[in-house]
């Protein structure tokens, strides 16, 4: 049959076909009015988006440069950090910290579990000047409490910094980035914002600025200091990746018309659509008997056990050949272990219901086991016709 | 949730990237060199794709624009033509050779019927000039059978014509165009090619370039004669449509690695392919009690009758709200009797898939009864299952 290429992978993710043509159209040059005007909307729009007052700078990498830069900006040699991991994302916080010589404090749980509140305030003291944390661990599906651990680390008052991986937790989950008073979120482009990697976000406190005026790390391709300054002026400090920003706008403007016109709204909108097609994936997975590997799962992705004795990368191989689906294989340690297909961004109730047609074809060819067809996909509906009766009830109350 | 557009008519029906792209893309003047080397490629890869060896033309147009080529090229006013008509597409040709002044013969049958062969032999006579049909009437889901047509047209040798409108039927049913003796098919862009509305084509035989020497119905953007001539030149005889040009010298492409590297091969995959959708659909649609409009039904479109009581103007509403999916109500004195889900060209599996979930949620919603999720599905699922397994043998054998 014919197959069209289906990314079911937690970044890149299916492109807004708004954002591919302006990306494709735009030519303007990054010293130019024309490109000021689109870059003064983007940022300001990405404050909504992501539901902050404090700036929002935009820069040409991928999330991982941002996630440098706030470990370069926020800390100096032997800063003692907390990194909080859980999974193969949570790891690069630790080898970030370390290739900038902080002291660094790991409080890890086993892949797939996330973090008991106790156990974060316990490993919590004013020595700590910054905490390092995802909000959704990628590698495992697993969801952490940000909004408990940000309360914990407010507690200390504004000697430690709070920083936020939110590079899948962006746009597919409930981030309140003021006012549980997150210093720095970090946020990419191939995610919720349906566009091509290449471009990487951050929306940094004030308690963050102040900390970046005694910090001696060395930086200067991500010096966020010098892009604020930059970016007051309209423009960027280094050469900007014209053709992505323009994307960017497109993007925001689908998720506004989402909201009917309120950014905010179509934000909310976009992650209550990541949540009804992570139920729907969940609901289909253990219909069919599988296990979810993640205990508190995330609506970026969900994670789901191989079956016993089977080798995931089988799974993921026969998506490919058979549909031409890609979804992610296990990482790290978990790699042949479990595969994960993502609900970030650009998905509809077709994409989610398809990819659990096909998950059962899979699963029938990989295991030789008779499969009851049809199985992941009722349990899915089962949720989607509840989400919509709520829904309807919600409108008629 | 989140929806994405999506077309389910029988044309226009949804958009190969890479013929997106390409047409985005192009800007040749149409009397350049460039455009000449585009232009008689896709001339000579629209043979492979037809599969004929008869001459080729594309025109700036819809696929009624050379449906009036083939009749006012092919006919001189009080010619003796015979229409086979079964559908609003059969009603056209008899509107078009009334309005070119032909005496016209009519064979009809009932919406969603196909024509006996006896039939058509009894009503075929030497004084008939052309003999029009459709080779998969679009407004009711019927599949006639142009073999058996042409064998009876052919018998009576080389004084009557067989003009087949295989606008839908083009990559979507076997012809053997050559070998049963087609004189015209016609075509259009808009179908299983994967592109949008805006060119039409067709190929013409020998025979029907020797009629219209003595031709007299008046004619001129659609002169046929005159496009052959600066065809061979390799350029159009009117300004052609050069980025449409550009999207079919994609699709060609794209169909061609379906055959790794086999045009015709492509095409056959391209009908293999809408033939397993088209039995999904239906074994979907049975499994939900649903019934079926055409006796003999085309793999290019499954016509759905609504149930018993239900307006399917209510089920065509309830797709487009639900999700955003456009499928086709009834035409002319179909309206509200029946749906029309196509799958022409570009569709796959997750879309057939999807778009059976989708009936089944909107059923529930028009009828108010209480559906089986996954009914439809695990019918379609199943005889996915049953092709894949047969493929399976096939390659082993």
């Amino acid at each position: 049959m014919l197959h069209k290429n289906r990314l079911f992978t937690p970044g890149p993710t299916p492109l807004l076909p708004a954002a591919q043509t302006a990306m494709a159209s735009f030519t303007a040059h990054h010293r130019t009015a024309d490109f000021r005007a689109l870059f003064q909307r983007v940022l300001a729009d990405m404050k909504e988006f992501i539901g902050t007052k404090n700036d929002v700078l935009v820069l040409a990498c991928s999330g991982t440069g941002v996630m440098e830069a706030s470990v370069s900006n926020l800390t100096s040699p032997g800063d003692k950090v907390l990194v909080l991991t859980a999974g193969k994302f949570g790891e690069r916080w630790t080898g970030l910290a370390k290739a900038f010589g902080c002291h660094v404090e790991v409080l890890e749980v086993p892949y797939g579990q996330t973090f008991s509140l106790d156990d974060v305030r316990a490993r919590l003291n004013h020595q700590v000047r910054a905490v390092f944390v995802q909000a959704t661990e990628s590698s495992t599906g697993a969801r952490h409490d940000i909004e408990g651990i940000a309360k914990i680390v407010r507690a200390h008052g504004d000697e430690t910094l709070l920083v936020v991986d939110a590079i899948t937790g962006l746009g597919t989950t409930h981030l309140d980035v003021d006012g549980w008073g997150v210093d720095v979120i970090i946020g990419g482009s191939q995610k919720a914002l349906m566009m091509p990697p290449g471009l990487a976000y951050c929306a940094v406190s004030e308690r963050a600025w102040k900390r970046m005026d005694q910090t001696l790390s060395p930086r200067y391709y991500f010096d966020l200091r010098k892009e604020r300054k930059s970016a007051a002026k309209g423009e960027t400090a280094y050469t900007p990746a014209t053709s992505l920003f323009a994307a960017l706008g497109a993007a925001l403007e689908f998720v506004r018309g989402m909201g009917n016109g309120d950014l905010a709204k179509g934000r909310e909108e976009l992650v209550n659509n990541a949540e009804i097609c992570a139920e729907m994936t969940r609901a289909g997975a253990k219909a069919l008997g599988l296990k979810l590997y993640a205990a508190s799962p995330a609506a970026a992705l969900t994670a789901i056990c191989a079956p016993d004795g089977i080798d995931s990368s089988k799974i993921v191989k026969e998506f490919r050949e058979g549909f031409d689906a890609v979804v992610a294989n296990g990482q790290g340690e978990m790699k042949g272990k479990l595969f994960r297909i993502a609900h970030i961004g650009y998905y509809d109730y077709l994409d989610t219901i398809g990819i659990l047609g096909a998950l059962e074809h899979v699963l029938a060819k990989v295991t030789g086991k008779s499969i009851e067809y049809g199985a992941a996909v009722r349990a899915a509906q089962e949720v989607y016709a509840r989400t919509q009766s709520s829904k309807q009830q919600l409108v008629g109350a």
